[in-house]
């Protein structure tokens, strides 16, 4: 006779398992490599110069071509998902996002997480935690961290509520909070590399960028990148169990809105050759596969960065559209609701050379 | 005047083309490398830690970063459907694969095959090709060796029939046979790679687990997959023709689906961080694009390997069903017959760490 | 108060924005790798031995496995498009195409052309445009280099036509301006690696060879390869825009039917293993994803290489058809117009062992 085992198997966290301070390692670390970095251009198309090339990076000073800022922050965040958000109802918001080390193809990242805050929710069916995740490379250097929260089920709806901790979080990472990538020299950065001319001086604030083209999204090109980040949380990958939900389908990972978004702005800023800061970010509406996503941009901010000579910072909001071209900027309507089209509204600091 | 000439363009080897003892050297070799351990996981979002992680596969003992052993298994496969398997009617079988040596990047893995049994069928169509086929790296050195069995159309029904030679093949590799990755240390195995705690103590014979999550297949995925292999079986890939068929479209190659199974059974299994052997396997079922995989397994055996401090060997049983959820361990019927929702059946043998 | 800016993001160049002579250095510059050359497997399955093993190719003489001929010109051509095609209206045939050194992974490629012919349509609503593209390595080696004219959309009908100039062509590269990979050794060639006997001798001028096999393309796929190639060319990627035009949907670029073509013709033209110029080429009919590519081929020419011990070019046309296999080798009707089936015509020089 066989016995039927749950145990090996895990199921994921539940909003009771989590206890503030308490300090998860992610399970797997992952080698990244040229092959993966060869991948995510196949699935994104992006076009920044130092991911792409070796000389340009060595020339603006790198040792190497740094790894794609989202390839480096979906892979942490891939590894966060299996003990954080298999239960999850929704995923909040991000803060605090600051990219600390350039990543390297042969780097092994892995990441590890701090329970920040935790809420029930007021119908006690979720409650939402907050976590800030590290992740680092083989030294132990932090390449990355940021927080997250996300609504996560409970196994018992009638389990007790643990005390209410809300964290505080800086709205804005602050300009003395960012770490310009070490060694970053800007008299070897080629402008002919990204083919523009437009520079941080070149940018003002309010300043609106339609970045033109659309990229469609198919099943298979959200699934392969989200298993090549080995996030493994199931809305994107199970059509059997999503026909059952109220979406009736999959639904694309986040990040790969974030990565389309990003590689379109090329046209328009180019010269924003790596992200600082992810200052907030909300999927204002799901995405699903068949969708189109445009891109536009606004410059919030043009930040000085004393001590670094020609590099400035700028702080943008990015905003993806389905079926939407971004022509006309849509944003939010009246009462400060996201539009029906607007699937992500990213508030992040992008470094630029300036003149 | 043009003449056509097919004799250029191989159609694949008929039943009448093989003869018992045949050597056959198949085309192209491969040098693997980083690009396709980074596709292998974007396509199957395997998360076994030493394929990914060249931190815990050294602290392990290995020399760097295993390629995954499906990986490996597929590229040898896959050579040999051009001069096998490119007239088959049905794929019958697989026995006696023992994985000898791992592979890594930047090896170059070629393969042959001994022909070591023939038989018509009685309906004088087609016959069975029993081989046996290695796969050696650029050392000459063995990674692989398996048997398969293929029902392969006759070029001339009025052909006469060869003896029936039936080989005589182990139904289970034997414990003394497995050949453990040379070096691995367990001292250096590291569970927070895993994520788990459970190792090969753990697990008990008749133990059922069910692996949970759910992948749905595409064309695009398993068509990248199977050419990522060089395997050039035509009915993965060929639409126009696949319509004339009694399936009126593209099968998925059935180890894609093996692949997958193996990449959910890391929940439940995730120390089982390599594979000794294949001794069984039965693609059951067609899979086509569209089609959600769901996998459990059975513990069938917990074997000791002396001399080998640290590690253990479990003989598994991974059933892979499809727009089926595993929980109920669906599998055969009471005349033994699968079910119609089972589509793999694979007993195998994986290495795991003991207290 | 924000103001929307376009000047920030390209819409590419219209007919008027070229001047004869110019000279264009096209952004992205892109260090190839294993990476991208494992991806290439992935979608085109092709399987010439030297591309695939680094053992046969140092046996051949060269340095490194090189990377897949077509992989380098797709990146080349990519890079261009920004430039030069964002505004086309059709892309209207090659010439003088050579293949000058073969790269590797590792290889730095960068893009420049110069506009060497411009005539205005009839109807002043766009005009075509020729450049003249080389690649190079970031040893600044030219490993690439070919004629390209497309009709380009005017800004304004109005604005006043150049003066016409159309350049003169070389109807096909001449023997001795072929570049056969510097340090190639036939006798080192492995005929094993390929699984193919037929060498340069056994090729006569008007044979036609039926290479089999079908390739079914998905939207995935074919955007998947584009993006790898950093081709931003709209039609391909955006379902949303396409859904307005004459055809509804988006088109396969047509380098990935070449690269499909190519890779089909491996059966029947094993040992074609590396391409040496590209004469002439006509995406004849558009290409849609489920289409299926069937190609066959016609020896040309058998040209002989003095100094090129052991060594051989052939002059091929090879013809790909969609959702019709190649058997009864479909081309032109009866007023030498491509059959709808037709969707390219390639015709272009190989390099094979001889006897």
């Amino acid at each position: 006779m066989t016995t039927a085992s749950g145990g090996k198997a895990s199921a994921g966290n539940f909003f009771e398992d989590f206890a503030l301070g308490q300090e998860i390692r992610h399970a797997t670390p992952r080698s990244l490599t040229a092959g993966d970095a060869a991948l995510y251009i196949g699935l994104t198309g992006s076009r920044f110069p130092l991911p792409c090339s070796v000389v340009a990076a060595r020339a603006a000073g790198y040792s190497d071509s740094p790894l794609d800022d989202l390839l480096v922050f979906h892979t942490v965040f891939g590894k966060t998902v299996a003990d954080i958000s298999l239960n999850a109802v929704a995923n909040l918001g991000y803060a605090e996002g600051r990219f600390l080390a350039p990543a390297h193809a042969g780097d092994t990242l892995s990441a590890s997480s701090t329970v920040i805050g935790l809420r029930e929710t007021s119908n006690s069916k979720a409650g939402v935690v907050w976590v800030r995740t590290t992740g680092r490379n083989q030294r132990g250097e932090a390449v990355l961290e940021y927080v997250r929260w996300v609504m996560v089920r409970k196994r018992d709806e009638a389990s007790a509520a643990p005390p209410a901790v809300i964290p505080d979080l800086t709205p804005v990472v602050a300009s003395d909070s960012l770490v310009p990538p070490a060694g970053f020299d800007a008299r070897g950065y080629d402008r002919t590399a990204s083919g523009s001319d437009h520079l941080w001086d070149d940018y003002a604030p309010g300043e609106r960028i339609d970045h033109g083209e659309g990229a469609t999204i198919e099943e298979a090109e959200h699934m392969l990148a989200t298993r090549l980040y080995q996030n493994n949380a199931k809305p994107h990958f199970d059509l059997h169990a999503a026909q059952a939900t109220r979406f009736g389908r999959r639904l694309v990972y986040g990040g790969h809105v974030i990565s389309l978004a990003r590689a379109l702005s090329f046209n328009g800023l180019a010269n924003a050759f790596a992200i600082g800061a992810i200052n907030a970010g909300t999927h204002a509406n799901p995405v699903f596969a068949g969708d189109t996503i445009y891109a536009w941009s606004e410059v919030m901010e043009r930040i000085e960065l004393p001590g670094h000579a020609g590099l400035g910072a700028l702080r943008l909001r990015t905003v993806a559209l389905k079926d939407r071209p971004a022509a006309e900027f849509t944003h939010r309507d009246a009462e400060g609701k996201h539009d029906a089209a607007v699937v992500l509204d990213l508030d992040y600091t992008v470094f630029m050379p300036r003149r």
